[in-house]
């Protein structure tokens, strides 16, 4: 009996890994005009290291950890985020050593033992930016704007940036108060949830998904009232500098973070739409206490991540057309014994010129090789019988004009590189 | 305190990373020469898949996985290499309803849990490919080019190709029977895993490590003493297509892979060298049989996987220089408040334009930003103060020759451009 996939996790067939090695390239791209260079952590990592850098309290680590024991019992976990995992490798091959903005970026899979659903698998996968070392607004307002390049050289349409302060240990004591108290006359109208939120970390509270909840919060004091005067002058730069760029915003005082080393900058892209289509691909801001939570010096870092499923379903369906199929440059159509040797030999030649090149393997007729050259998507084929053998030639064929013409074998590949336009490989 | 990598893993930092970029960019472009399509399959599967597609018997299977049961007590396995679950998609999507040859690479991450030594890491990186649906001599030795191709573009050197057959269901019991009788006599001399050996699967004792083990095997009838019609004349098609395709190959009787569903071509690059440098840096064959094992139609397959960290491990040790850092088109010098917002967006349109810039974001002064653009291995220095800002130009500096210029802001991206001689990005 044929074995299946595991439950909440996908095969990405070709066809589909055309348009994630697109967004990859893409993304890549972007990082090194912006001077982002790319670290590659771990799949899984000591489980101590989410439990004190994602947080105790949320539902990742409560709920949806990928946790098991190794043959000595050490307890190790597959990693449900990126940032962990760069912030501990930061530390230990201290690359805070230089006094400098250090840039990283991460693409791969995460995992999360969560309910699946359309657009939320247990193996998923992110693309995300750190950079640390620089407390300054501006480089807040570059990685944002790094975002908005890629997401709109992606195509992505509708698209909204929210941005908003968290505060700092410092301020943050303040609005917890007048929250905590602006809450307590409505403290059993909130959801069960909540009236936990409001104990353990009322800031969520501001987050909740009832409506009942976001009602009652409408006029909850948001942090952006309480904000100390550095964070206040942090966030009015952020704001200036966004807008010197030319990367449209809205502030959006609702917009936390719930743990204790976010701080100031937050920020989420959003796409405005119905249903399933709206909602936000992408989240970001400063933690310029997580480094220190995890053993490092006092070093401030930004960053921001967007998961590559929910990025392609929303050009998908935004209608974007994104790459499938390459096609291939020549078929080579072999007749007879002889030439089918012959034909692996110039599908060589045209691979060594740069070329993607094919031979039939199933020993088919003149018709079905002609099939499969369509069905592959050439753009040309290379017809060798016993015939042109014997005359050291090939028909070239151009599939999408009909044209056709002997050409030397050895001229080949010179022959549909020139007809393709395209310089050597 | 700090938390440290998980034992038996890397993190593959800025300098490190551009290596493997490199490697992975070079093998993607000959598999799509070769109209291969890239597949990609969960990092974890049913434990089951890999019992009965990489063999009860074998020592992934018996001692090496990572196993975990999810929170419904199914059995899932972190996979220890990448051809089961390849074969595992290929049945489950129906790749084969099409009679074609399906061609599939794939990249990434395998886990085995082993003593971690040099180049030998429990977390590793594997790249490789799987054709399947065709049992033509020919793409033996296509599928035996393409790696030959890519590690010598990358570069390798000294390098071996060892071929052999191992035959069929058909023709290995005739061996099977004249090895057992062979090794009889030296049965007690064996060591004891081949004693063990020489009962469930008599045909590893030819690949026994010992010393010993290899001088009493050294005149043991081999596979191919005992081929049948079919697979000699498999064999000799697959020779005369290295040839034809001028691939240098040596026949190795000795190699062998010790499951039924290994068929025919075995094959094996390895590298000659002294010490842990020498030494098999890539392995495959055909696998007529495994299809059919894990629940799909009778279709015949074969493929070959490489190890990306041996393979980064021989380049350097044989001297070859890789990639290591891609250095910065235009770093921005921006000296007083005003010069500094400008010197954003400056960097902004440079990186619009397709080159990579970057700005200080650790208030530095003029020396100290300079010796930064140094360290960037920035090729020009795009120099903003009050002066320039209020002229609407920069120093454009050429940290090559000194050569100095003042450029119009509007035209530094232009004029950058032009002076590296590049296209618009």
């Amino acid at each position: 009996m044929a074995i299946q996939k595991p439950r909440g996790t996908e095969d990405i067939l070709p066809g589909q890994a055309e348009a994630w090695q697109y967004v990859e390239r893409k993304a890549r791209e972007w990082f090194a005009r912006y001077r982002y260079r790319e670290i590659r952590t771990p799949l899984f990592e000591h489980t101590e290291l989410f439990q004190r850098g994602v947080g105790e309290t949320t539902d990742i680590v409560e709920k949806e950890m990928y946790t098991f024991a190794d043959r000595k019992g050490r307890s190790l976990t597959l990693r449900p985020e990126g940032t962990a995992g760069v912030v501990r490798a930061f530390v230990e091959h201290k690359l805070y050593a230089e006094p400098d903005v250090v840039k990283l970026y991460y693409l791969g899979p995460m995992f999360r033992y969560e309910r699946p659903q359309a657009g939320r698998q247990r193996q998923f996968h992110q693309i995300g930016v750190e950079a640390f070392g620089s407390a300054d607004p501006r480089l807040d307002a570059e990685v944002m704007e790094l975002a908005w390049r890629i997401f709109t050289d992606l195509g992505v349409q509708h698209l909204r940036l929210d941005v908003n302060s968290v505060g700092c240990p410092m301020c943050r004591p303040r609005h917890r108060q007048a929250l905590v108290e602006h809450l307590a006359g409505v403290k059993d109208e909130l959801c069960p949830d909540c009236q936990s939120r409001l104990v353990r970390n009322p800031l969520r509270v501001l987050d909740c998904k009832q409506e009942r909840c976001q009602e009652l919060t409408q006029d909850a004091p948001t942090v952006l009232d309480h904000l100390c005067d550095a964070c206040r002058a942090h966030f009015d730069a952020v704001r200036k500098a966004l807008e010197a760029l030319g990367v449209p915003y809205a502030v959006n005082p609702r917009l936390v973070r719930g743990l204790d080393y976010y701080t100031q900058t937050a920020f989420e892209f959003v796409v405005e739409g119905e249903g399933h289509l709206a909602g936000t691909i992408c989240g970001g801001g400063r933690y310029n206490g997580l480094v220190a939570e995890l053993g490092g010096p006092d070093v401030p870092g930004i960053g921001f991540a967007f998961g590559v499923e929910r990025l392609l379903y929303v050009l998908a369906a935004q209608g974007t057309r994104l790459p499938a199929d390459a096609g291939l440059d020549c078929f080579v159509i072999a007749l007879g014994e002889a030439a089918k040797g012959e034909a692996l030999v110039l599908a060589q030649r045209l691979r060594a010129a740069g070329l993607s090149a094919d031979v039939d393997y199933l020993d088919r007729k003149l018709k079905a090789q002609f099939k499969v050259a369509d069905r592959y998507g050439a753009r040309f084929a290379a017809i060798l019988g016993d015939d042109e053998l014997a005359r050291g030639v090939v028909q070239l064929k151009n599939l999408a004009t009909g044209e056709q013409e002997a050409v030397p074998l050895a001229d080949v590949a010179e022959a549909v590189r020139q007809r393709l336009n395209r310089s050597e490989g």
